[in-house]
């Protein structure tokens, strides 16, 4: 709807956070607000964020799970009850204080998370083992301040996401929950998003407040900074004591319950765009792609108008059947030159054009996004032609983003060495690190570097980065979104 | 989750409030928050919401529309740009005065509706009649203050809703828009939660502030008692004026445009669970129930366990090939009499028992929820009978809720009969009434009933029921919800 006949006017490799702005804004992906450091998520970005929702919903519904609702607001002493969790979000929460002219008797806190409020409702629900386990996922949206400058999707005050709250009888099945759901994530950014995600543990520094521990995916992004794709959080009893989740066992006794929480977000959004584009705009990766082929019929007369359409009409009901998103895009007050740059800027992974030639030849061209790749398809064999390349582009992107990924990766084992990757290419960093937090602090100061994730299981053990301690685990270090 | 074992306590004759209350509880479908007026919608609630908003997202998409999502939060000055809109919002409104320790420049209000952050965003992205027409719509969650007690679903400090807002280039398809919307609500709600209505404009006094006029649908519960079950209004220019949508037209000059806003919210499933219900408790439509036929196998000896669970699957797999939803429960911790008593309460529209019994003559029995017959099936013809049954309690429901809303329909002429037919049943109150604002005002003071409906076509003129006017309008009136 805002203008879009200016391309993309910085390339990506040169400065990648200008260009970022410029896909968001002009493919329509989403626009700033006039509340300061919030974010609108704008129709096209919206059908990404639906695409990437139906998949994840599906999923978790397949192996129980059901959706619910919690309020937005937080009494502040049910907030409190959990005095790390409370302390690691009241820094960044919004407070109500008024409503009309009243002053509130207690303050609210729009939820920065939802582990309080969810929590107090499970210690009514669960009462024997017979309600176990809770399996419960919401959609909404939370706020944290963002003090720093706002960057659409990576740093915005409120963003959309999901929080799955469960409740186990055993902290086995508990941790067992926090894999299954850190597993169904990966797929998700891996078979969806294609991009390519390390996994593992955070440390107790940069685990989520509250939590026994946290789990994570974290990508490359092409300038060598990883960015955090989703977190699983074994929270163990620390939830369940202080607000009572406690259920009958089949032994007749009293049992605490363990507790998990996991998130996504939107970020997703912001992470697809930085690993896919290039100096055109978007690229979609076909399974989160609203549009997946983008029909533009060319005529210059007339009476080649109806049999074009027509034959995009025939080959695009052929692809709704094999559930392929299509549109044709017959707009009569814009040039195919226009649309062909629209669409690119949009990312769609393939266009068909079909022109009189075309027609005559009894074929379509077929353009193919990522590479730019034209090719001439019979129409007879369109259906199956267009199927198999969708699969390709989906398998390319993810193959490419892993070579990227790949490229981006090092191994320090001093301290001279970490330094000159982070300071040159960034990426990740494979090091061992000591127990001593005292290293990890000393190294994010020295670098900015942070532990994104320590494997879950470890090969090997071997001499700290920083302090030499032998027998340390290894971990991956990066500089971060 | 919560303990289920005893049934609805009063009768739905005798006190609908409390009878309310209890279906909504005992059912599951919600449960009060810790933050007062704030309410939980728990699974089995929000599976009725999907149903509905699948129904209506799927609607609104086939003829354009797309989702969006806009901030929480609106600065003060924005809400205030349309002072009608502000007056009849702000004592209701929550504000946000704090983020963190730090108090913000200017105070936040969390969204009451979200006409001025969108018609601000729409005043940037519109510019040229090749943007128009803009259809979004927004799936969210809106705050008002609720100073009166909460009632579940029906009056809430917080609710979860659809906001659509339009931009049009000419008046007429803006009121269009409007008619069109009302139209796939009142389709919504008569053909999918079936429930009758009745459709037309709200007077000057009721509508939406900002409006130029409101389209509503009113529903009538069996108490008497009116309930709004959607909103549909007609913006004028009133919006894109202070905020400055201009488009430059084909004509190259710049014309303000038209906007339209419509909602419909959770308020729907309270509106259902009044409406179906009965003394065991909740009655769903078909249409709209997560769960349609559930099966109860019912075994005495391990043998035979394993072949009704097979017929039930194989009931059940070929149900699903017909988009028939449908849970087999065979929980081993649970009689069937309690399995029973659970699915009755949770309104689940149809109940499939297989016994030994059943098995041996080939058969299974059916037992309807609305009308609690029972009745034996070929299970050959299982399939095909079970359809056409879910069909058959569809229709049924809507026809009751049609004899109900006969019965609770009345006509006056004069005020006493007015005021006796609002003292004794209730109900719609069929009268004509002057232009003149005082007749409505007075009759609302005296006999606490509001204009529900001014019918969109009007029959005829007759004399006003307060002031005798003649030549006056024929509208709606009731107490309401």
């Amino acid at each position: 709807m805002s203008s879009k006949d200016l391309g993309i006017t910085v390339r990506k490799t040169e400065d990648l956070s200008e260009w970022y702005t410029q896909v968001v804004t002009k493919a329509q992906l989403a626009d700033y607000s006039s509340a300061k450091g919030f974010m609108i998520l704008m129709p096209y970005g919206f059908a990404i964020w639906e695409s990437i929702k139906e998949h994840f919903d599906r999923r978790i519904k397949e192996i129980g799970h059901r959706n619910a609702y919690f309020p937005l607001l937080i009494p502040e002493r049910l907030l409190k009850r959990e005095a790390e969790h409370f302390e690691g979000f009241t820094p960044e929460v919004f407070w109500v204080t008024h409503s009309g002219n009243n002053e509130l008797g207690e303050r609210l806190a729009i939820r920065p998370t939802s582990e309080t409020i969810i929590n107090e409702a499970y210690s009514r629900w669960v009462k024997s083992w017979r309600d176990l386990p809770v399996l419960i996922n919401v959609w909404n949206s939370v706020l944290r301040a963002e003090i720093t400058s706002t960057k659409p999707f990576i740093r915005t005050s409120e963003f959309l996401w999901q929080e799955g709250h469960t409740v186990h009888g055993t902290e086995e099945e508990a941790e067992r929950e926090v894999l299954t759901i850190l597993e169904i994530y990966r797929r998700l950014v891996e078979d969806q998003i294609a991009i390519p995600v390390l996994v593992g543990k955070k440390t107790e520094r940069e685990k989520f407040k509250g939590a026994v521990y946290t789990t994570t995916l974290e990508a490359m992004m092409p300038d060598g900074k990883a960015i955090q794709m989703g977190t699983s959080h074994h929270l163990g009893q620390n939830f369940s004591k202080p607000f009572e989740i406690k259920y009958l066992g089949k032994d007749e006794k009293e049992h605490f319950a363990w507790t998990t929480s996991w998130g996504i977000s939107w970020r997703l959004i912001g992470a697809l765009i930085m690993s896919h584009g290039d100096d055109k705009g978007l690229i979609l990766p076909p399974r989160v792609a609203p549009t997946q082929v983008v029909f533009v019929p060319i005529s210059y007369k007339e009476s080649d108008k109806e049999t074009i359409l027509q034959a995009a009409n025939h080959i695009a009901e052929g692809l709704g059947k094999e559930s392929i998103r299509t549109y044709i895009d017959d707009r009569e007050q814009y040039t195919p030159g226009w649309k062909y740059h629209e669409w690119e800027m949009k990312g769609v992974p393939l266009r068909v054009e079909i022109g009189p030639r075309d027609m005559q030849s009894k074929q379509i061209t077929m353009v193919r996004r990522d590479s730019g790749t034209k090719t001439a398809v019979p129409q007879a064999d369109a259906i199956t032609r267009i199927v198999n390349t969708l699969d390709e582009i989906q398998e390319s992107l993810l193959h490419k983003a892993r070579e990227t990924q790949a490229k981006l990766t090092t191994t320090a084992t001093d301290m001279k060495q970490f330094a000159h990757a982070i300071e040159t290419s960034g990426g990740f960093v494979k090091a061992f690190l000591s127990e001593n937090n005292n290293c990890e602090d000393n190294i994010k100061q020295e670098t900015g570097a942070t532990v994104r994730i320590v494997p879950l299981t470890q090969s090997e053990k071997g001499k700290c980065v920083y302090c030499g301690a032998s027998n340390s685990r290894e971990v991956v270090f990066a500089r971060s979104y």
